[in-house]
């Protein structure tokens, strides 16, 4: 059973059912042009990630902008892109299991399709799936610049690894998968510099072994909505995976420039929007959306529109409001716009994007890969 | 697009797609039964919160053991419930807005349909959509009894909200809803029964205000899990509003009983099924079952099988296991059975539950009101 839309085309903003997800559209849309923009002034590639979006709506409007294809992390979210028309996906993860796999291969006969590995058993298990679907994988290795999760070490482990992929019947070695996850939330620009700064180092570390073994390293491939200038600035990286950056979240306005002020390149454009259905008391209100609305991994969503008014604690199905101005405040039946702490767990949530602009319903777009989580 | 299942009826368990949200059949039913025998045996009416299930199937099945039918937090859910064949459905909460509201006087045509109101706006919206939709609504006056959310002051403004419930075309005063949700997961036996001792005090001021006042209270609704064996020994409710006792989760288990112990009158029987998916260093396996899998509103999964192996970081997409045993721990493809820390929004991730007994995959049941948020 898919929920049905929170709203109609045409509908004025204050009308749409609560919680819904909004997307500001002159905000996104200015978001995806100044990315856009910033990578091709830098001559770097964009493959965005979708892992943020789970849309191939905007899969397509960023590939119209000039992105090369999208970013994915699951095979189920690769199927809902290539389905929705995105012909080059690439699973910046590892895929593990005899169907996963095989649902990879076969994806890959009709789209682009990459994927990265860190251990011979990827390999391995990659070979045997394209092979038996007569299609050609292209394998990123994937190399752990710091982030500490998945990836092999830099230098030899990372040249062995490549030697393998390159030998295996119907895999291509594509290059290297260098992303800094735990580098984006650094709060200082020189936290994020200095771990940047040595994740370039251990990228050129592969790729000079690579090249002093006569292995093309087509592409590296990397960086976030938190760390990409630094990315491009490093000349370590040819393409750009960034996601948030077309919506934003609390967390990342928490990051901060050189001025020591929050960064601006990019504005919030997605929003819940939630009903206040309680005033118990004069200092608080009781809105319609909690821990089924939000992730709270990163942090309590952040009230938009209502100042003195502070979102203070999420429950299953409600969420807590401080009120400083205790003779003011929202009525019961009003509605505002809360910014999620962390976008891309909170997108997962909802089966529609409303985008919205000037005041009013413009789209509604399923977000098709929602729960795709194998 | 709904998500197709993670298995297939017969499958071994070995064999489910990752992440998947597995049932062990045995326990859960052992689950139900605890519980409805209890409440039988005490002479108090259960009606299960289907929040925590967000399944027709389930409800059905608690209603087959002595439910009097189910509590839903959202209109969505309780639609759901009604399509899905459950005759009599309580929102435990108040519904705003003009259209939810008409929603529910629409529903009440189909089932037997009550709600809660702490304001004397929810008096009047549900006054003027029962009499549009031609049907009589049963309403609950919310009262505060300690959890400090929803709900008018215990007292006189209970009594004068009854009175204007009692008055208003079109409804029918029911009785109170008094849930006491933060006492749920107090650690101590002490502690909890401190909190529903005075939530206690607090329904008994209100239903003697309300036998004065010649206004007859059915019935006082509420409790939890973690705390029902109290508002039973109470006498002042007559209905149990327990959801999370058919799964349990991380979070439950650390209440402790009178001895000190973990409690252990219902067990786990939801997990989340992950595969291993990366080892890059002996001491640490990365799984495939982060954000997007569970909530981890009250701390990280735990790992359910394998005895030295802790999951201490959650990204996205990823999950990292810590492995005592540096010489041994899971290799790339083995799959673990991971406890959610929370399991209402855990579920609500999910499409599918996986029911399995034996080591076999014995039923697929839809999650249909995952993500019913309005």
């Amino acid at each position: 059973m898919t929920v049905r839309p929170p709203a109609e085309i045409g509908m004025p903003l204050e009308e749409v059912e609560t919680p819904a997800l909004l997307v500001d559209l002159d905000v996104f849309e200015a978001n995806l042009k100044r990315m856009a923009n910033d990578a091709a002034a830098k001559g770097i590639k964009l493959r965005p990630h979708s892992k943020t979006h789970k849309s191939p709506v905007i899969a397509l409007r960023q590939m119209a902008l000039g992105a090369v294809g999208v970013c994915c992390q699951k095979v189920g979210e690769a199927e809902a892109m290539v389905l929705g028309g995105v012909p080059d996906v690439f699973i910046s993860n590892e895929v593990v299991g005899r169907n996963k796999v095989a649902r990879l291969a076969a994806l890959a006969r009709q789209a682009r399709v990459a994927v990265c590995a860190d251990d011979p058993a990827h390999v391995a298990a990659l070979s045997e799936a394209a092979q038996s679907f007569s299609v050609e994988l292209a394998v990123f290795v994937e190399v752990d610049v710091g982030a500490g999760r998945c990836g092999v070490a830099p230098g030899q482990p990372a040249l062995d690894l490549a030697r393998q992929v390159a030998a295996a019947p119907s895999l291509r070695f594509a290059g290297l998968q260098a992303y800094h996850g735990s580098a984006q939330h650094k709060r200082t620009i020189a936290e994020r510099r200095e771990m940047i700064q040595s994740a370039a180092a251990k990228v050129r570390e592969c790729t000079d072994l690579l090249a002093a073994a006569g292995i093309a390293c087509e592409l590296v491939s990397g960086a976030g909505t938190g760390t990409y200038p630094l990315e491009i600035a490093s000349g370590a990286w040819q393409e750009l995976q960034a996601g948030s950056y077309i919506f934003m979240d609390a967390d990342y306005a928490r990051n901060l420039d050189e001025a020591g002020q929050p960064i601006s390149d990019f504005e919030q454009s997605l929003f819940v929007y939630a009903t206040v259905m309680s005033r118990p008391r004069p200092e608080m209100a009781i809105v319609d959306a909690g821990l089924k609305c939000f992730s709270v991994d990163s942090g309590l969503p952040v009230v938009a529109d209502l100042p003195g008014v502070e979102y203070v604690g999420a429950a299953d199905e409600h969420g807590k409001l401080a009120i400083a101005d205790t003779a003011g405040g929202p009525r019961i039946g009003d509605k505002v716009r809360l910014i999620p702490g962390h976008c891309d767990p909170t997108v997962n949530l909802y089966d529609w994007f409303t985008g919205v602009r000037n005041g009013r319903v413009e789209t509604l777009w399923p977000i098709a890969a929602r729960g795709a989580v194998y």
